[in-house]
């Protein structure tokens, strides 16, 4: 009977253009970068007129918070989907998660990275408001993996006696440094490397 | 007598043009990022006509090859002083090396990181030519490291077993991204986490 719910009777909705524009803002941007995109060619992927724009975001600066909050938003998902599954040990929560992570680079060809880290590298200089949205979500990426951790040290599974925090934020920097290198590489490698030194060691 | 050595005797040096560009470039580019540099920046920067650029480099994409590959010269230079320091056991270079880096970022503010991560984050997936020379320099870096670990575990310095290439890799790019997480956080702590794990836990 799906589809007599009440969902199903009015018109089909229709994604609202704030949404739109954020979507085309976060594709071209995680494709080209945060200064390679200009404004103009964020409504042309969008498809809306370039006042839509303006109607609402104030500036790109702005714009760009909304960028790193929905990149996010996608992000934590797919992470808590992960590191809350029960059905795994703690510390192979951890290591499906980056295995996924390390499949889905392979099948695009080693591009992109990272939003959060790629903002980092070319807007916390010069951006206070950009600065605040990563550090909010590194923060709170951080604990994610803190908690597993911790629980992982509790159960006595990962041996490492660190601070889990310590851990957590060590492993999180060294994956953003790793994806960097994946683009230089184009290769898996440098991420295979980040597998292997930090359950072969880190958390071992 | 250093003052009637064939090198004083002739007119007062001066920097060549081509050379001045470059690093007109390589401060911009370093603190501004590469797509947010346009040539009129460079070109005021240096001081020189808009058509000198054009006479020395055919194009941005040549002028950032040759940004980076000053960059690292200096860098290289550097990373040589510490690493072949015979007076220090080599666990011990390298750890004056990186506490040399973190006294540095301490110094200027957190600001600016690595001009090779960021080209990777920014330029790696748009450029060839780029990506040739960050490969090409990432290796140099990474050989280095690696000389250095090798040295360590033949020493029983450094008890870790796993490749010296793999390590050295892994220690190259956790640092870049605690440089990345630096400038999000304004903070030394991303760099503190990395000496610390690195030298208390994947180097012990």
């Amino acid at each position: 009977m799906a589809h007599h719910t009440a969902a199903r009777r009015g018109p089909k909705p229709r994604p609202g253009v704030r949404d739109t524009i954020i979507q085309a803002g976060l594709s071209t941007i995680y494709a080209d970068g945060y200064a390679a995109t200009g404004i103009q060619r964020i409504v042309e992927v969008a498809e809306v007129p370039k006042g839509s724009f303006y109607t609402y975001f104030p500036s790109k600066e702005a714009f760009g918070t909304d960028v790193i909050d929905a990149y996010f938003e996608r992000a934590q998902v797919r992470l808590e989907t992960f590191l809350n599954d029960a059905e795994l040990p703690p510390r192979a929560r951890l290591e499906a998660y980056f295995d996924a992570l390390i499949a889905a680079f392979r099948d695009t060809g080693f591009l992109r990275g990272c939003l959060l880290g790629n903002f980092s590298a070319e807007a916390a200089d010069h951006s206070a408001a950009i600065r605040t949205h990563l550090v909010q979500h590194f923060k709170t990426w951080s604990h994610l993996f803190e908690a597993c951790i911790a629980e992982g040290q509790k159960a006595g599974q990962i041996p490492n006696r660190m601070p889990a925090a310590t851990l957590a934020d060590f492993i999180l920097n060294s994956w953003e440094g790793a994806l960097l290198r994946m683009r230089a590489d184009q290769s898996d490698a440098p991420l295979l490397a980040f597998r292997s030194v930090v359950f072969g060691e880190v958390l071992a």
